[in-house]
């Protein structure tokens, strides 16, 4: 017998993530924009070794191997250096949403037992609403007009006392990462991530069939820190040496907009709603923003319509889709055009960029059929799909949620797909979204891309209501372009140049803006109780 | 406390490169040129299910956890069935290089206790110059013409007669692959490469900084499958779909360049010696051969001088230089141009792209001074380069060569380098070439480079040889160009725009040809025994 133990044992830290970007990638910019609108400028090295300060002041405050240190940041070089700091001194970052609700808030730091929390000063209002709900040891303040308010300790005040930290050497499968699902049913779930999944999933979202990072990107994440890792960018720019452009608060597309152009920012992600915005904004002032150096925009977090892409195409620049969630770290799948469709139809290719795309290298897929076998990947079988890899949730954290787990370790995500011969998935509903009428499966998913493709119709969710003969029936809600009307025969006509008879929704109702969750998701749940009756 | 298992513990095997082959990137083609000159064309599909065949096979003949099975096969369909079947059924698949001399072929198969032996029909004649060192258990050929000889198994045959093997679930530290140093002193070693190795090698080959290989690529490996894993080009491109082209073993520059052509190849991998013969073919032909498609030429295994990266760029070409070696399972470090230096001068691009690189992610580099401390990355101070990673061997087959290890893990390469501020090498020499004189270390592949850039010189060699006075003084061994001269002042002065008067040799060589290893390496210690009197 023979081993592999003659290969160097050596593990995959974020550390040492931090630390190349210390080492290879100091000077490169990390340009972080204020809550004010001005423009701060630092390096990926001085955040490294700021960080290592940063982690000196935080052991002092009692932080200590595993424990949880809370973020309420926006975008901006203090949370890059919280994400360096933290799992590098051995200890959990956990990224707070400040958009959810009080209630929810005070939940996940209570379940998450963070010690210490790190906050703006532009977010000490949103801490004020929740902090009852559990006692931080210590309130830090990244104050950027004044010093911190009294009970609280300051950032900066911090670091410049700290000495540097040698990094401890830690093992790959130690915590390293938390966040929390923003699940649209019940309580939000904590999923901890390990240093080996974040760095493999850093690893592998460089990749050029991926999102594609290397030391000639300039990388903005319009997706927040606190949303999912935003995607993986903050490490995957350390790791490979992009420069990185942090937006902060201020996401309307014209601030947006006028950054990617001075900062010549070369990729970009975020959810389709900021997208959407852009493209109007693009579409009213063609000439305003010189924007060659864009190669790609990355879109996840929901489903995009061809619309959208023909859009940006309008313009030449490229949207390119993904699909994860907080439990994959977040991402499984992206959908870039295979090398057989370059040539191909405008039509197929469309197809194809409207799906959400192939499965990363070690991603492993499956979808679950009704009779709880598994889909063909045919594209036409529906089923939940199931997932597993090096940076897929395998338990929540304290053990709950245990039912979206299967018995042999694969993560059940809720949504439900059709696969092609390709292994690219497309996004037909989550299963709890999904209309069934008469026995078969009605995706809301494709009926709202197509309704979306309606000149009249700005925004559209399906959701499924009770019918007493069909058991449920496709219901959907729009709002409207400005000045535009649509009346159901109309919509009824364009839907079944794609869609079955049975298939088309009886009632359309027209509303002025479609309720959604705090990270942009249609909260289908409100509708069904509006609508259901 | 709180830690990582809720992560998946998924495992990185070479099982999920040959499934992801199958899976996702079946249709991709795999050509192969036979030693007659004639063309095979598979699929990575047909040779990912080939190679269940194979596994059930080769269990069937008793290959059993951890066996080593040898191979003795060129570039080619087979060798990536091997390489696939082998470790995904949890065997260790030793690649030979048929080049060696009958002694150490025998010796090599010995040490490694080869069961089994796979070997091309061509290669039959090698086999028998060594087989009586060993007793193989079974012998199978791959039989191009006719069936296999007597005394031997039919490969075709016993893939057609097994039914298809369920991958075993491996754990990634267990062994996969092994190869033989070709050390130009002592007996070889071997190195044994995990799974986890080869799989991360792989990947972070794969990065748009690295080799950058995509589903859009056509690679075709010069470099022998035999040597290193053929840099990782093979499991690169199953795991990450691209088109693989097998050269087979006529490499020379016509043969290839026609391949390369044909085929639409858009990367290479070799030795320099490949790339200097294939200049010289197309300087002769410039317009012979359609290369549009050609992206990027990675020249390992040796320093290449300016002059080559020249003679490329002349034909619209890019050479990419690389840096490893066998116990780096090879990729260490990549010469890719900074983003900074890209609207730089050209002296300043090509003295940075003749440099060997900047190690990938997760290879650590430091470089030991003779006080046994570490350089600075000041470019002038030169130390012996010490690696770890999880691709570096921490150890050699049957513990031999403890020497080339630290106390604390590290490998330490034999190469003496100098270390830029980016991080970025280059080689100055190997630890037992350097020329030492005066106390004061004289680079001898510095002197060999700027000696091969004379108009008159086609390959020089430095050697060190005893000197009373000085302790050793350089010696350059050349081979000149056709119907060129060259007088030892002439070069002398043409060395001594660059090095200082103590550094010029005094004595220059003219050789017809300059001996090499079986992997191109310059065999500077019989150059030495030869040239020391």
């Amino acid at each position: 017998m023979i081993n592999g133990l003659t290969m160097d044992d050596y593990q995959l830290t974020l550390t040492g993530v931090v630390e190349r970007a210390e080492r290879f990638h100091s000077g490169k910019d990390v340009v972080s924009r204020r809550p004010d609108g001005s423009i701060a400028r630092t390096t990926l090295g001085a955040c490294a070794r700021r960080s290592r300060r940063l982690a000196t002041a935080l052991a002092g405050l009692g932080v200590a191997d595993g424990d949880r240190v809370a973020t309420l940041l926006w975008n901006q070089a203090e949370h890059l250096e919280m994400y360096f700091a933290v799992p590098a001194m051995g200890a959990v970052v956990h990224t707070l949403n400040p958009r959810l609700h009080a209630d929810e808030l005070g939940f996940i730091v209570g379940d998450a037992q963070d010690r210490v929390i790190v906050v703006d000063e532009s977010l000490l209002e949103v801490l004020d609403t929740f902090r009852h709900a559990h006692q931080f040891e210590h309130v830090i303040v990244v104050a950027h007009s004044d010093t911190a308010p009294d009970g609280t300790l300051d950032y900066e005040a911090l670091i410049g006392a700290a000495e540097p930290m040698e990094w401890p050497a830690l093992d790959e499968g130690r915590a390293g990462a938390m966040c929390y699902t923003s699940g649209t049913t019940g309580r939000p779930k904590g999923v901890v991530y390990s240093h080996r999944a974040l760095v493999l999933h850093s690893l592998t979202a460089a990749l050029p069939d991926s999102l594609g990072v290397s030391t000639q990107d300039t990388l903005m994440p319009v997706v927040p820190m606190f949303h999912a890792n935003a995607w993986g960018l903050p490490y995957a720019a350390a790791l490979l040496g992009a420069r990185l452009v942090l937006p902060g608060p201020k996401l309307d597309p014209v601030s947006v907009l006028d950054l990617i152009a001075t900062e010549k920012v070369t990729m970009t992600a975020g959810v389709p709603t900021v997208w959407m915005a852009m493209l109007d904004a693009l579409d009213a002032q063609p000439q305003r923003w010189e924007l060659g150096h864009l190669d790609r925009l990355i879109v996840g977090g929901a489903a995009v319509s061809r619309s959208l892409l023909e859009g940006y195409d309008r313009h030449g620049l490229t949207v390119v889709q993904a699909w994860g969630m907080t439990e994959t770290a977040p991402l499984g799948t992206v959908s870039r055009l295979p090398v057989d469709l370059r040539e191909g139809e405008a039509d197929e290719q469309y197809a194809f960029r409207a799906r959400q795309g192939v499965a990363m290298p070690f991603v492993d897929i499956r979808a679950r059929s009704e009779d709880d076998g598994f889909i063909e990947w045919d594209d036409r079988a529906m089923g939940e799909l199931e997932v597993r890899g090096p940076w897929v949730a395998a338990a929540y954290h304290n053990g709950k949620g245990a039912d979206s787990f299967t018995a042999d370790g694969w993560f059940r995500t809720g949504d439900i797909v059709r696969i092609d011969h390709r292994g690219c998935i497309r996004v037909c509903d989550r299963s709890k979204d999904l209309v069934k009428s008469g026995g078969e499966w009605i995706s809301s998913v494709d009926l709202e891309n197509h309704l979306m493709a309606h000149p009249s119709v700005a925004e559209a969710a399906v959701i499924a209501v009770p019918d007493p003969r069909w058991g449920e029936r496709p219901l959907a809600v729009l709002v409207l372009r400005d000045g535009m009307t649509a009346d159901p025969e109309q919509l009824r006509e364009h839907l079944s140049t794609e869609f079955s008879r049975w298939q088309l929704p009886e009632r359309f109702e027209i509303v002025s803006t479609i309720p959604r969750t705090a990270t942009g998701k249609f909260k289908k749940l409100t509708l069904r109780e509006q609508f259901s009756a």
